[in-house]
């Protein structure tokens, strides 16, 4: 794990023409971000080392809500797909009641991936082990684990650090569980969000890591979600599974799903706040903003990321068309290094989408790149100086719009995505396994 | 166009472990090289400067059937399904009767693509002057362009170069053809076999130039091949189609597919020998290896490539499956990258590969690298300081070999595809619009 020191440590961008809040709701990252996840009333967090990480830092992680809220808990995890599942998402997606997790166990470091039936002993022993101290049914905490595929986690460090982090559970400890988790993380990712409903006041806290995959696969992305609002299991479940669609599914870093990818969502009741159907769309505003921004900071911290791209796709004749363009787009190595030398490449653009609707005729696609139609009617615009100057000032900045609009249907769909650099390649060749 | 300067000219590799050669057929390339095309009876070609580069290079080439041989031609063609094709591509499919291609006219420097009607009506006007040139009708002239996307082609020029092409076509200007067929590859990739069938000694040539996709579109794919074999129409097209199918459609440089790539096969039985079922099936395989061995010179010469690898997947479920895998593990950038950096990290191989085979369990997988088991049953093997050494010498070779075999069932597919380097992000990144 030589890249910690090797690769400088950035801060989250503050603000983003791409990130707008809704309204009702307030950011208190600023001064909340140190307790992320510990932000809404009723969690308990902590994150100590265990001595899983070679570095010295901190490597098991404890979230969990505190004893006298546990009647009031509706919670909703979402699983990487991949078929390749690490042990700590088999057994969190077999042997825990998603709807009433209560605690969530993490490790950093290992992750516990390719590990067979022993990985999966050691997956369940870290389930009981923080059930026992937290005095919970093991069904009620699930378990993550994040860092190099193909180890075996010695199953004596982790229960230590389980029962250290255990012994440490606080109010404010969002910021220990935060660093616990962290592997290849430029910069760590947290958000804080105040939501007036019409219901009342409740509180959201996130954090999250991750930023592509890393050799021998320093394996991926890991959210945790925390409100005090008083949920149903199913408004959870909802909520979680379509804004997760509309930001984690629309983040391209290198289009690739890690064996260890997944999201939790606790909700503990301590606001009081029951939410209605009203209330629910609210908050559903309020956590989509909440994904996006970690979603945001995932791709800044993109392996070497110096743009974060927003593609638009408008104009295509159905969802699927429409999500296939703008993956197969952000997707592109070609895309990505030319948006990394600042170049407003439509042909690359135009090639990519072209290829997934091989056999088509899009005689009526227009093209914009920060504002500025460089395709029309299939064909290139001859440009003023005028816009050339305006593209080249837009591809310079750090956001750059793209709005590609297929004239086929009504169909539209977006992606988030990071440009492909230098710094990429040295991040995934320089790793020797 | 600053890259041709800027880049290495490197030699094609003469030798290759992934390349062997079927019984009855002899690589004739070391002296026959410099015709290419021409080196199978009965054709001419030539490659003049008409003005379309700067660079002041070749830049219209011209391929024809001796007239005497007019009335034997069997050709076929298949062209890119990219949805935003260019014009000289929609010309040739709509206006062309493939079967009777009894000449193909090329320009360099410019795609001719994104042109809308006006490119069309260049692309036609193309195909007229060259069939005016060689007393043809225009339904047997092809015409193919490959360049900058999004520029229109001026008429005059070409019309000129084709006049000046016409002039001096000759039996042994393969060379000059593929000199003005070339745009930003860094050696010229041609190809000539002779093969022993039971029928008789046929002779086939070949050349094509690409190497990926560069911006703003230095349009990729064309493909020439020639034979003096007497084919029909039918095994022209049905052999073509099945050995592009297991040649080009298995090698990705960036899994982009130009709105430019093109494949002719032309035969004009200038050999007097007619092929039978069995010579078909002869001759089918020495098209094979000939198309393979173009195929991986682009790929060695794919942008900044340092290595070839040789993915091989097996004991897929099906087919698709099969097929799905192998493009998936051969464009992931986690992979190249690692492939770059000498490191065997079959972690990011699964990772691509259960990315797909999403919702899956795939217990029974093992993987080799370099005929090092790395993975078995889904797990990692602990390796032995001797196999760690193999792997270690393996990977530091310039060609990689790689086996998936995912335990499900009896369908394999196999892909060969590039690594991706900093020399990639430098010609990528580099130019400018």
């Amino acid at each position: 794990m030589k890249r910690g020191g090797t690769h400088p440590v950035v801060e989250a961008p503050e603000s983003s023409r791409l990130f707008t809040l809704p309204d009702g709701v307030r950011l208190v990252d600023k001064g909340a971000r140190p307790q992320g996840i510990t932000y809404p009333l009723g969690f308990l967090a902590s994150g100590v080392t265990a001595g899983i990480k070679e570095s010295g830092r901190r490597d098991v992680g404890l979230l969990a809500v505190e004893p006298s809220l546990l009647a009031r808990v509706a919670s909703a995890a979402v699983y990487t797909s991949n078929a390749y599942a690490a042990a700590p998402v088999i057994v969190s997606q077999r042997d825990t009641v998603a709807s009433t997790i209560s605690a969530v166990v993490v490790n950093s470091g290992n992750a516990n991936a390719c590990t067979g039936k022993q990985g999966l002993a050691v997956a369940r022993a870290m389930q009981k082990e923080a059930a026992r101290q937290l005095d919970l049914p093991a069904a009620r905490v699930a378990v993550a684990s994040t860092g190099i595929i193909g180890e075996l986690l010695d199953p004596e460090v982790v229960a230590g650090g389980i029962r250290q982090a255990a012994a440490v559970l606080q109010p404010f400890g969002g910021q220990d569980f935060l660093e616990a988790i962290m592997t290849t993380d430029r910069f760590s990712k947290a958000c804080a969000l105040e939501v007036e409903t019409k219901d009342g006041t409740v509180r959201l806290g996130g954090c999250a890591k991750g930023a592509g995959m890393i050799a021998p696969g320093m394996a991926t992305m890991i959210c945790v979600v925390t409100t005090d609002a008083a949920l149903t299991p199913g408004v959870a479940r909802s909520l979680l599974t379509r804004e997760i669609g509309r930001t984690f599914n629309r983040v391209s870093v290198d289009g690739q799903m890690s064996t260890n990818d997944c999201v939790f969502l606790l909700s503990n009741g301590a606001s009081g706040v029951y939410l209605t159907a009203a209330g629910a769309t609210q908050f559903g505003s309020a956590l989509r903003a909440l994904l996006l921004r970690l979603c945001l900071m995932m791709v800044a911290d993109g392996e070497g990321a110096t743009k974060i791209v927003h593609l638009r796709v408008r104009g295509a004749g159905g969802d699927d068309e429409a999500r296939r363009v703008a993956r197969a787009v952000a997707d592109s190595p070609l895309v990505k290094t030319a948006m990394y030398g600042s170049d407003p490449n439509w042909g690359r653009i135009l090639c990519a989408a072209g290829t997934v609707l091989a056999g088509r005729a899009l005689p009526r696609t227009y093209l914009e790149i920060g504002g500025v139609r460089v395709v029309q009617d299939s064909r290139a615009v001859s440009l003023t100086p005028e816009s050339v100057r305006a593209l080249r000032a837009h591809m310079a900045g750090s956001e750059v719009e793209i709005l590609l609009h297929l004239g086929q249907g009504r169909a539209h769909d977006e992606v988030y995505f990071s440009d492909l650099g230098h710094e990429y390649v040295n991040i995934n060749a320089e790793y020797h396994t």
